[in-house]
């Protein structure tokens, strides 16, 4: 069991010694020492590739071809040879890492090896250790306070299925506990009419991305771009924070701005109560991601927390993007310090398995409710085994504070030497951001930094996100500021 | 490039002669010759096991737990040493049996572990081998006339996104190809209201399953414990035929029930558009799996496929059971002799990768819309590609239809010989099922034909699938039918 995560890791010099004897030094051993440029970005190569995979499918998305046989540890190689420091992770998925000698090792053993090639229908057929390794890796991290699992594929199949699972909880309420369903539920939700379909809702925030197959989408609102012509829930939404910065300098602001927010959620709770479409679920980002890497206070996570229990709402804490170390604890929500655990986290990315975390007295009444074929994939859990072993033994959660305080501080500065280009510098850990004056800035600014060397990554209108991978230590760090440094002023 | 799945396979005795002399002969030979049970089903380890479970998540559905590293070929090993002949292969997505050597040894090789283990977002950073992958192995079996392929994680992403693709398609029409976003699309869009979330429709049919998903789910129409408690969209249902058996004694009856359901498709259709919420897509299984094995004749498919055309609603063929082999042909739908082909196919389960094909031409006009962070997996797609070699060299196709007419024949010998307990046989290649006379009387056959040691698949109010894998051989075939003569007699 790696209970190691429960306590907040603190950062000692022995820690940091005993990081430099181990396997984290062996990775950083064999990275490039810097970025290395050798062509126009995107180069030729990527280029052909790019016009060779636009005959299959819309890649207008795509940036950059990898030769993954090349990139190691912290830094990315392209199909011409370029070598980037990588901030930005496969949009923040790559736990320790490209190449970890301890994922290219997991699969030697044969036992692992077969269970990733025989990948079973796990609601039916799971494997003989397969309780065991939910309780060893998934659950030896869990949140405190939840103590069942559900896996999944993805981040928005996860949420997908934490809300279906609040819906069948609210329902359960309403219906009291010994109630079976009625053959007018049977029989109208085969023609997706209530009350078998209820009209029930899940409240999100404005700026949130929880994903983008229907039900997740419903609670997205972040860009238009993900969401025009795509049918959706009218499902409520309300205001998140919007801070100014430094925090320090705008106390009383933000918790206004804190307060306005939570008054606006009580409102809009009790609006779809009344017009017959109660919500059942509030779903949250601890950190708004892919919206602009928006954070709020442990207080209004506090009292959205009390707001939810008042209502008899289920507090869901999307944890997809921050869940797995990078704010430097295992958990985003562990900062805020909350009375009660929430009612359901759900991850996926750096956890490399989807799933959520629940308590096992919400479990759905019936099987085959939040089911499918597949429910995850143990080849994904095999790998994350490995990845929570290389966190616990080189003290990865303690590298993140330590690089993200050394990131913050120079980012601190740049915003000092560069206020007409960057400000409002923010996050915890390495999960930080800045934002830039314009989205046209914004976007040149992620450009150049590629052209000198560096993979980052955008979010919201103008803000620019670093996502590294855990191992990104404080070497990395200094890179990484010179060429943003060098990057803005040629802006 | 595997274009050999273009043409029929025939089914010779040089072929039958070759397949005993290559690798499938190999996966014979390790096979035990028979099933074998020595403790209760389920024994007592595997309740022990079941008890674990539950104590961290709703584990009603799980059946037995199994032993990975002792399955082989077509025989599932249990917890408690139980050997039993695999019908149902993890609801139908083992494409070649357990353990089969060449999937074993597919990560032996350097460029795929890596390609495994560093795991793309594959809308941004795919690996410069991946537009030649996808040629190669997900375009060397393509649907004819499907010359575009977008990869998902599962059945239900991939239906969510083909739902996607379809609404955006019939709004770049609507628009005309021009027009770019309303400022009040992008709007409304955020609010989850019309113009920009437009009231659009799938059309489905009852009994038909597509997923779990809220957008899927929304299309599913098999059983209310898949539905109920869910929010789901107003979407039109229309029925799919139930045909009367023997099909060539009720020859003028099923053609009546095609034209009465293809009359009320139309009717639904014409219904939809009045009501402001038009269909945009229909979406079908070439034969309804979930719902309880109910097929179609190609006469109705190509007469709905007649009725899309002239409404301007994509037609979806939902091939995530019937694909990659088991009908006899890599896709069902080219059973029905379409004039054209569908607009978009998806699939997932024995293809091992989520996904769907459709037409370039029907791409979206913009990046990252249909998109998420992982885009499938290359690390399936690696698997994939060693399943269609296989199938390949191992003429797996002909042996489908070789075992699959083995396979009929002895049940139709067995529903003459216990007309009270089975009857309506039917079905292609090994994708065979059957009715029993009740609910209760298909669970007792499952039950029985388990304790016999055969794992069989139960679907819709009372029938039993078969979905074996792919080297499901007439030896297979031939212990099948004599466990369930056993069965038959003792219920």
């Amino acid at each position: 069991m790696l209970r190691v995560f429960r306590k907040p890791v603190t950062n000692s010099l022995k820690c940091q010694a005993e990081r430099h004897l181990k396997g984290f030094s062996t990775v950083g051993q064999a990275e490039p020492c810097k970025p290395e440029i050798k062509t126009s970005v995107p180069g030729p190569k990527t280029r052909a590739l790019l016009q060779e995979l636009s005959c299959l499918q819309q890649a207008g998305s795509v940036q950059l071809f990898a030769d993954y046989d090349k990139c190691i540890g912290n830094y990315f190689v392209d199909a011409d040879g370029n070598t980037f420091l990588d901030s930005f992770t496969q949009i923040s998925s790559i736990p320790i890492g490209y190449n970890h000698p301890a994922l290219l090792k997991a699969f030697e053993d044969k036992h692992n090896l077969r269970s990733l090639v025989n990948r079973p229908a796990l609601g039916v057929f799971p494997a003989v250790d397969w309780p065991q390794k939910l309780r060893d890796v998934l659950m030896g991290v869990a949140p405190r306070g939840l103590d069942a699992v559900t896996t999944m594929m993805c981040g928005s199949c996860s949420n997908e299925n934490a809300y279906k699972n609040v819906f069948m909880w609210y329902r359960f309420k309403e219906r009291g506990e010994k109630a079976d369903f009625t053959p007018e539920e049977m029989a109208s939700c085969m023609a997706n009419q209530p009350p078998g379909s209820p009209n029930l809702s899940i409240l999100s925030f404005k700026g949130s991305f929880h994903g983008r197959t229907f039900g997740a989408l419903s609670t997205t609102r972040s860009k238009p771009i993900h969401k025009l012509d795509c049918p959706a829930f009218d499902w409520p939404v309300a205001p998140f924070p919007r801070y100014k910065y430094p925090l320090n300098q705008f106390k009383s602001e933000n918790q206004e701005e804190d307060n306005k927010c939570l008054e606006q959620v009580a409102d809009v709770i009790e609006k779809y109560k009344k017009k017959g479409c109660p919500v059942a679920g509030v779903v949250v980002e601890p950190i708004q991601s892919e919206g602009g890497d928006h954070e709020a206070s442990p207080e209004f996570f506090q009292k959205l927390q009390q707001i939810c229990q008042n209502s008899g709402a289920a507090l869901i804490v999307d944890e997809v993007q921050t869940g797995g170390g990078p704010t430097g604890r295992m958990w985003c929500h562990e900062h805020f310090g909350l009375r009660a655990p929430p009612d359901i986290v759900t991850f996926s990315k750096k956890m490399l398995t989807g799933g959520f975390y629940f308590k096992i007295e919400k479990k759905p009444a019936h099987p085959y409710r939040v089911f499918n074929t597949w429910m995850g994939d143990p080849g994904k859990l095999i790998l994350l085994e490995k990845v929570l072993e290389v966190i616990k033994n080189e003290n990865l959660l303690s590298l993140v504070n330590e690089t993200g305080k050394i990131l913050k501080d120079g980012l601190h500065k740049l915003e000092n030497e560069f206020p007409h280009v960057i400000n409002s510098v923010r996050g915890r850990g390495t999960f930080l951001a800045f934002n830039s004056t314009s989205t046209e800035c914004r976007d040149r600014i992620v450009a150049d930094l590629k052209k000198n060397g560096v993979l980052g990554g955008a979010c919201g209108e103008d803000s620019v996100r670093l996502r590294p991978a855990l191992v990104f230590a404080p070497k990395h760090a200094a890179i990484y500021l010179d060429i943003l440094r060098k990057t803005l002023k040629g802006i």
